[in-house]
């Protein structure tokens, strides 16, 4: 009920942001106040959560799902976010994304406290994003136990990069 | 007591992310899930969120805070996001950045349904980045019925921009 719902709120744009992309706009998700708490505390009762010491939320659109998961179940949200935005100490890569390229840094002083994450983002595609905050995350002798998302787009096959668990609210 | 919770989590890199700015993060904020509640709690408890048919949460740290804020209060939030992130009918104003310039934009269906709008944002300097979305708003007939940030840095007197009223939780 709840995919069916989201796929209702769900609006593509073909060759947005450049030709040949599907764009899968959750905007009508975040102005629909019910489907938006019932998706969060959906995202929230995956089980690595529970095991999870902390979430990571990606730069910017993992923000509106980081959030409500990390108040929902009380734990602590760390932000991987893009270059320039970051003061202090930080752990960066740079990775390939669905279209263009860009990078990702976290602080290290945010990950000294924990050593177990769940990432939140709002879609998969080819997982470069993902991938590049599990790079982060491994580099410090870290792990990642989860990685929760609206939308998973199965042609790119994100999934395959991963060695935990993935789940999404949604699949085209 | 919230605070001076917040004046000990949030911690100042000077001139970051240029010579002679003081930069106030609040990612140590996010990591604490107690205060991140109270805060999102006590920035919800606003009147004009009562009065409000929608929120406004500003691209990307307003998504932290607006996110939250629609949960607890169960209103629709609306994005106002910088170049190139929505895709549709967008309706957009560049502005003047305490450091640099940029653009925002909303999307115009989104505007649609509500007339009373509450804007959620970080941190208040100089108001441009309010001010550029108060002037979307304006521009279709719709009216901004306050502001709610967690930082205030005072002395670039944003607040005297506004004709509504401009709560933050703490001041610098």
């Amino acid at each position: 009920m709840l995919t069916s719902a989201l796929k209702n709120l769900i609006k593509t744009y073909p060759n947005f942001p450049r030709q040949g992309v599907m764009f899968r706009d959750l905007s009508p998700l975040f102005s629909d106040p019910k489907t938006y708490s019932s998706v969060i505390k959906s995202m929230a009762s995956a089980d690595f959560f529970e095991a999870a010491n902390a979430i990571i939320a990606i730069d910017a659109r993992g923000f509106l799902l980081g959030s409500g998961i990390a108040l929902e179940i009380g734990k602590p949200m760390v932000l991987a976010r893009k270059p320039g935005k970051l003061p202090g100490d930080l752990i960066s890569k740079s990775y390939n994304l669905e279209y263009g390229e860009n990078a990702l840094s976290i602080q290290k002083e945010e990950l000294t406290a924990h050593s177990k994450y769940a990432i939140v983002d709002d879609l998969l595609a080819t997982g470069g994003t993902v991938k590049c905050v599990s790079d982060i995350i491994k580099s410090q002798g870290l792990e990642i136990i989860g990685l929760s998302v609206v939308i998973e787009l199965t042609k790119f096959t994100g999934k395959s990069k991963f060695d935990f668990p993935v789940i999404s609210q949604v699949s085209y």
